[in-house]
């Protein structure tokens, strides 16, 4: 099992639709995730600086890499564009961190 | 099982002393954080900005707080403190993070 964690950025007034879409997170969104590996997936905000900080468990690197291209996770893209920063694609601004501990 | 996420800072040219620290974390350091009822726990570190992110899942948040008196966990901040954001009694400066999605 890997484990990965990421840092995104949302807009400061956003802080509560962001919590909103995420309970509302479309089931065929959940299905896919889970369909590519994806184990436990939480997202955590800053609310001083509005970083969002996610952390995942997958089973493999390259399965996992095929959710960016699939039709659903481009339309939610598209979907959370407003609220948060993006890149000119739509996808989130994203910051891979590096893991320096582990129990 | 309950889910935590914080966020600390170290020095920027201390990201691998503080690897280096914690890939020798002391056994008795261990002990003391799984006896309070730690599971996962991962620490990552976004190198351009020096923050870092915990993860935790711990079972019960009464018995998790004592940690922080534990002789052994006063020891461990002193040796920290050299490397990090810390307040005056030498603890970690911390964030609580909010969590806004779950898998």
């Amino acid at each position: 099992m890997i484990k990965k964690a990421f840092a995104m950025k949302i807009y400061p007034d956003q802080h509560e639709e962001y919590r909103r879409r995420h309970d509302e997170l479309w089931p065929e969104m959940r299905t896919m995730l889970k369909e590519h590996g994806a184990g436990q997936y939480s997202i955590f905000l800053d609310p001083e600086s509005s970083e969002l900080f996610g952390y995942l468990e997958i089973e493999d690197e390259a399965r996992w890499s095929g959710t960016a291209a699939t039709a659903i996770n481009q339309k939610w893209w598209h979907y959370m564009a407003d609220i948060m920063e993006t890149n000119p694609d739509d996808s989130p601004v994203s910051k891979e961190l590096v893991q320096v501990f582990e129990l």
